[in-house]
């Protein structure tokens, strides 16, 4: 039983957050701008990119040696045709610059909301989480506080490999606002 | 009946010639260096990176006025942790700078070769090939030359979009190599 705690209570917030719970965690939700004091092992920034950087230069020290996920998706919302973090960084990279005691992590960006609610795509496909970061014991932390919750983890390797996980999360966006699929659906993993 | 001029032997240009065979165009096969005379309508590169860059530079004017499908990841192979085209850049791009005549589409690159063989990820889930290109026509042109090969195309956007669609394609061949997932699975799309 792990303490997880979720910045940002949209859609992605409560998908993952009621993840955390159905596995048998405690979750507690705070807005981006609240300043919690009593921070569990693991935290979630589930908020848009800009509030992700925030909460790290404004909680940097409350964040020393936990692990925080960054699930953000950093495009330019006004064109939806370009990422606004550095072409050869990622949003993952940028918030652990800010963060060097705390285990940065890139995770839930390729899954839309839906289906970590549904934990399915399709019929009857497995939602798999990827997962990078350059401490892999956080992966196997993370793996097991979401067994139970039907959610399957993979790991993505390291933090760097969140520039490919954001083109992938971008791109699933781009096709599903284009309607080539629904936000629904996605992309999903065959091992 | 279209006529496809395939650059590239290997398991990628067998499993791309051979399902536009079995829709029901010609194709007929040439190594990179050979001098194509009588080109197809659609000319697909399934070469490495290098050598894709290398056909556009001595082919330029064969390629005038053709669609020309660049499949490349553009990796370097000694790190497997990197791509070697210009971050905010793409294989496609670079190579759709020396041909300005021709019609450029990236895909086939996020398919690993033996799905597009077996054209099924797992038991029984589709196979859908995305393409990104600035003249969605060829989207369509392809699409048709595709049909009955029992692969899908998804319109992936412009051209631009090849710089995710590499990245993902890089990040698939990590997890392939790292043994998250085999190279007989990959990412599937569920619509």
């Amino acid at each position: 039983m792990t303490k997880i705690t979720m910045f940002g209570k949209g859609n992605m917030g409560q998908a993952i957050g009621q993840s955390f719970e159905q596995a048998g965690n405690i979750v507690r939700y705070f807005a981006s701008k609240d300043l919690v004091d009593d921070i569990g092992d693991i935290v979630v920034l589930a908020v848009p990119y800009q509030a992700a950087l925030e909460i790290a230069k404004e909680q940097r020290e409350r964040l020393t040696a936990k692990i925080v996920i960054d699930i953000s998706n950093p495009l330019n919302f006004e064109t939806f045709d370009e990422l606004v973090v550095p072409s050869d960084s990622s949003a993952a990279q940028e918030i652990a610059a800010l963060l060097p005691d705390t285990t940065v992590v890139k995770g839930f960006n390729t899954n839309f909301a839906s289906t970590l609610s549904s934990k399915k795509l399709g019929t009857n496909h497995p939602v798999v989480v990827q997962l990078a970061t350059d401490d892999e014991k956080a992966v196997e932390v993370i793996r097991k506080a979401l067994e139970g919750s039907g959610l399957q983890v993979i790991n993505a390797g390291k933090l760097k490999r969140a520039r490919e996980l954001e083109a992938m999360g971008f791109l699933q966006m781009t096709l599903a606002a284009s309607e080539q699929i629904s936000w629904n659906g996605g992309f999903g993993i065959f091992q």
